[in-house]
């Protein structure tokens, strides 16, 4: 995946993640379970979260200016976290920045997709500008005869916010949006949105535990582990890796919620 | 209001109103209909919405950057019309800018509630960093012995923007929100975010017609009106004022639902 060799990359450098505030931390734990020797990065961009209701044009800005940070602390590897940046922003940052291997998480979904019998009719949700962007749709429609419906579902990020994940309001948040979604029978779901998998158990009885749910956690998670094997990158280290967040407002703002996500208290969080 | 003549006034200048996106309009709306003849400079900060989600810091710092753009634009006053930035940024403003009228929506809500007889119990609802800034409960304290109960409705910004002005869901967000306020039986409310006057009949139906709404847009543009005149600086024109909007991020992204806010659709929209 590195495109030269102009940038030195050292096996024990960190794993740098990105994402516009917490959801990229359902893909940090992921890599943490899968890879406990490496050490992580993790970059919340919290001052300028959403990025899902914003224009590519922005949502490109703000991603290069992540990267660029990122690369200051010296990272061996970057995971944009966020399917927004993903679907808007990677070929960009992939151009801008060819010494570094950059992985979103959309490309480790679909070429699960790849791999499974029975899929007939895939929905994908995700945020207003995902979901515009007609990335999902335009990768699976490539590869394989499936039907994809897509359905933005702009309030479930507030909703995940505000902690609401096992409350009446939210399902019925969740039947207003994926009701269409339920009567076209869809067989697989995609949960093209890093905040959703905190929803994935009340969305799984919405739809009476008959459909295939995929979130792009532990796909990238798997997928970031054999690219890093492949180029003799993994950390030879076997203490357990360390772990290091930024985010760019003020740290109070985001350390409640994050624990949340992450599933346990994070260690040092640094306001840039 | 004016602390200093160094900056020189002009009468036909355009005010200027700033908001981190569309509710501002609901302000801007008011001055229109108060100020037909005053040209009209609106920037709404698209690219950093929301600012209810974030530090003081950084709600200061971006606030500073607007009234830089339209201090550029050579404005006569600038109005904050946004609740979050009058609570954490108007002090700020006031002093880094000593040569320009600023006002916020939030002093003349207050002034308003001197003149009221018969408050007694006053619910403020807002986003959860001007609720949590504590400023309207603190100057409505400290001008009057009135209780004050306050409840952040985080998620009534993005029920707003999805349009979902007349939804039975949003009707229950309206309920699980103001529950409390409405078993305190409080006399009179005030809506501390210029988003909230979209619900406003909902709200009024909610509590059965039976309290004083108070939403900031009109007094701020009767003080604002007040204030042109007692500084000389209404425009003397009898032409009907023009109006500039100026976003941060694409024009799309704002555009429709603007007109929304606003009441008709907008003129000539640039982004800067």
């Amino acid at each position: 995946m590195p495109k030269s060799t102009g940038h030195l990359l050292s096996k024990d450098s960190p794993i740098g993640v990105f994402d516009s505030g917490i959801g990229g931390l359902t893909v940090l734990k992921e890599i943490r379970r899968l890879l406990p020797c490496e050490n992580l990065l993790y970059l919340g961009d919290t001052a300028r979260v959403p990025y899902g209701t914003k224009s590519p044009e922005v949502v490109r800005r703000y991603s290069e200016l992540n990267v660029r940070f990122l690369l200051e602390k010296k990272v061996k590897t970057i995971v944009v976290a966020c399917n927004t940046a993903s679907s808007l922003a990677l070929d960009h940052l992939e151009d801008k920045f060819p010494d570094i291997p950059i992985m979103g998480v959309i490309k480790p979904v679909i070429r699960h997709l790849a791999f499974l019998d029975g899929v007939c009719r895939v929905g994908v949700i995700g945020t207003s500008a995902t979901i515009r962007s007609n990335t999902y749709q335009k990768l699976i429609r490539d590869q394989k005869q499936i039907e994809v419906l897509s359905q933005a579902c702009p309030l479930f990020v507030p909703f995940v916010e505000e902690g609401l994940l096992d409350h009446a309001l939210t399902r019925q948040v969740v039947d207003y949006y994926l009701r269409g979604l339920k009567e076209s029978a869809i067989d697989t779901l995609i949960l093209a949105c890093t905040h959703y998998p905190l929803l994935s158990d009340m969305i799984d009885e919405y739809f009476d535990h008959r459909i295939r749910i995929i979130d792009s956690a532990y796909y990238t998670a798997w997928e970031l582990k054999k690219m890093l094997e492949h180029n003799q990158l993994l950390n030879p280290s076997s203490d357990a890796g360390r772990e290091e967040f930024f985010v760019t407002d003020t740290v109070d703002t985001f350390k409640d919620t994050a624990t949340r996500f992450f599933g346990r208290p994070l260690g040092k969080i640094e306001h840039i």
